[in-house]
């Protein structure tokens, strides 16, 4: 009765969650550029304070350090139960920031529009992670509104870096471990398949982003000086075609040396797990997988196996007509995707030292940008059942477990750090584009989703877990 | 005697030289972009006006072809010996395009400015190659101020499109063959060493120009999916990779195949034209050579060896801070050195049989932007002794003879569709940063090549050959 009750308290306030998110789709707020970070810091401080949730805007800040000084904020959100002060802590981690929008000229609308059409809201951050966010705000300002309490006590924790590798969140995470305290925490995003059938993951990957730089000559030369200066595009493409096989196989010694085997139980959730090749193919246009992989194997590799991928290059003159130079720098951005036991630190040395070996150590520059480790929250732990009733009933069918996304997150931070299961769940569309221009969120979703996050608190503070 | 006055003459004249080629420098024309082409190619046509030539400005237009129109002109320009009509005629080829400034943030000055410091003038096109063209026109008009007439006919044919590759000059040659008509031709440029030695080159190195894109997924997917998704700056490195050892030799099949050798008396010219390596290695701040070669060696690659250039790389993401993206394509824009008896089809057909073969086929375009022939002026041709003593004399010092310039132009066009000899001298520095940042000529130079094509075209009119 709870239950039927709140729901239709959400389906008569959609039209205000979808006006809240058009409002932080319109606030730009991309990292990567630190782009409008502090105005969208305050909407979103404002959207929570307006839910009822009492917030609080926390920084590194300490006097004297200006290094700090940029490092965008995390916005920390708290309702503690009236009637139940006692109870069990959850937690929703989000992030406030987006993607870069680049290509801009693919985008048919402006990329911060917040356009509604079609029952889908377009523009960066609709579905990653402004749509997510909204969903938690809402479910807490409209279980509020009704009940006048919640049954648990409830935190937020939404930085602003998640696009640029959660660079500060450990640090945050250490310096306010008291105050971020939880029994449990709800990741920033949680997939919706094909068939509106929610995916509940267990873990993420880990991540190791790093750039190679290849000098030559100390500035663009003519390219028929090529017969005798050594042309650093050249020793880039050489340097990255020792990195990974046209298998997708990485050829760094001892890369994959720390990887976890999958266990039994694993494999048999992966083999359960469905998964749409086909519709998958056809959403990227393409025709096959990396080394022909099928079925299983297309499963097992997008939740355990390691990637080298090249994010960007850039050398010399890619304009329109022939420009002949020879350029003296080339750039290569590069993503590793970890899954555990791996540590980037030592990743990276292993990469450092392969080049080395290769002949690549005097003219290649690594610089590291970002590493992250991966994990994954044990199958057994017991509020899975909670998280998996709830997305049940929500979404009107059975979730799909999986054991890990194939994205990157801090969520060893989060989970070693707090000691908290972490639960991905939540409202993206699998090929809503996130990442991508003409990025979207399907309002049916963000329905189902408010839906399940309310019930998510209802039995989190009921059920004695 | 004669020579004496022209020279004093040239001298008291240079202020005019270096405002001229100041307004020439101020007036943008990158052929690569289509920027300021029309309203260069008036310029240049009122300053030869003024110097006394008769101007023509001549197109490709046909009725009813609107594909010709955007074609850049040609300056046709002319001169009839009064006293000599039946003289033999002299044909100056240059080109009043120049290549785009990019990357901008090096040039310390406006890449237009012109400005004139320490003896330099600096700005795109300074010295390639409106500062050559400037010392030709000046020539003229000095001449034909101080005697009122010219010992020989004097053409001069000006392009457009040299730095995209002179796409359109053999067209142009063969349907004006009969106006440009000529016993010999001064090429656009000449270079002058670090000894102030002028260096008349005899040939040039062909050209293939091409891009190869590679596809991947229909847009950018998020860089989770490399495990699934082939990402198409690997292809693109893959295919690069398999083109060229790390030693520089080309490894596409028969690549090699049609390369003239060079005879013995090509031979000793080379290895009697001076290299200060140590001073090329110092200006390019590079520490040695592709394969490490040395000396000779060295000389033989500039002068013969064919080169595969990556001119530019693009791909996904190459701003700042860690996008994880996978891109949806991938660009590469290669250029070839070719040597005689090389030809560009042929070439580009045996790269695209080699990608096909390393099953690159399918998702590698190749488009072929342009392909020009390499050429050799004999070196046994008289009227190279007119252009080494007038050389000779305007320097100060012995000329170098190269057999070969390690550049590329249209040579092969001229030589057969005009029978005429090409001689390359001229006022160009070795190390003027032409098609770099913060190009310049210098001003001494200007003026001993001014002098000597203003002894070209005495001796030329004079010396029965």
């Amino acid at each position: 009765m709870l239950n039927e009750s709140i729901n239709a308290k959400i389906d008569s306030g959609m039209q205000h969650l979808v006006a809240d998110l058009q409002r932080l789709i319109r606030q730009p707020s991309v990292s990567a550029k630190n782009e409008g970070m502090t105005d969208c810091a305050r909407l979103v401080a404002q959207l929570m304070e307006k839910a009822g949730i009492q917030t609080e805007v926390l920084t590194l800040d300490r006097q004297g350090d200006r290094k700090k000084k940029d490092i965008p904020s995390v916005i920390f959100g708290e309702v503690r139960s009236k009637t139940n002060p006692n109870s069990k802590t959850l937690l929703f981690y989000n992030h406030y920031d987006v993607q870069p929008v680049e290509p801009v000229e693919l985008w048919k609308e402006d990329p911060f529009s917040g356009k509604v059409s079609g029952g889908r809201i377009y523009g960066r951050g609709s579905a990653d992670d402004k749509g997510e966010l909204i969903t938690r705000i809402k479910a807490v300002e409209f279980l509020l509104k009704k009940y006048g309490d919640l049954p648990c006590n409830i935190k937020f924790v939404i930085e602003g870096e998640e696009e640029i590798g959660s660079i500060h969140i450990r640090e945050y995470l250490l310096k306010y471990k008291h105050k971020f305290a939880a029994d449990g925490v709800i990741w920033e995003f949680g997939y919706v398949d094909n068939n509106s059938r929610p995916i509940i993951s267990l873990g993420m990957k880990g991540l190791l982003y790093v750039e190679l730089v290849a000098k030559g000559p100390i500035r663009d030369a003519h390219s028929s000086l090529a017969v005798l200066i050594e042309n650093p595009a050249w020793r880039l493409v050489q340097a990255l075609s020792s990195l990974r096989s046209t298998n997708g196989e990485i050829l760094i010694e001892d890369w994959y040396k720390e990887v976890r085997q999958f266990t039994r139980e694993e494999l048999e959730i992966i083999s359960n797990e469905p998964f749409d090749e086909q519709e998958f193919r056809e959403q990227h246009g393409i025709e096959k997988f990396v080394s022909n992989i099928l079925g299983n194997e297309a499963k097992k590799a997008l939740v355990g196996i390691p990637t080298c991928n090249i994010a960007g290059l850039n050398s010399g003159y890619t304009g329109k007509g022939p420009k002949t130079i020879l350029p003296s720098s080339a750039l290569a951005k590069l993503d590793f995707r970890l899954v555990p036991d791996m540590n980037p630190k030592t990743q990276v040395n292993r990469l450092k030292n392969h080049l080395k070996r290769n002949g690549f150590g005097d003219l290649i520059e690594i610089g590291f940008i970002h590493g992250e480790r991966a994990y994954r929250t044990p199958i057994d732990n017991p509020m899975l059942t909670t998280v998996k009733d709830s997305a049940a009933e929500a979404f009107g069918s059975n979730p799909i477990i999986s054991i890990s996304s194939s994205g990157t997150g801090p969520m060893h931070s989060f989970a070693t750090i707090l000691s908290a299961p972490c639960f991905s769940v939540g409202s993206t569309y699998v090929f809503s584009q996130i990442h991508s221009p003409n990025e979207f969120t399907r309002i049916d979703f963000l329905n189902k989703a408010t839906k399940c996050m309310a019930r998510i608190i209802e039995r989190f503070g009921t059920v004695g877990e």
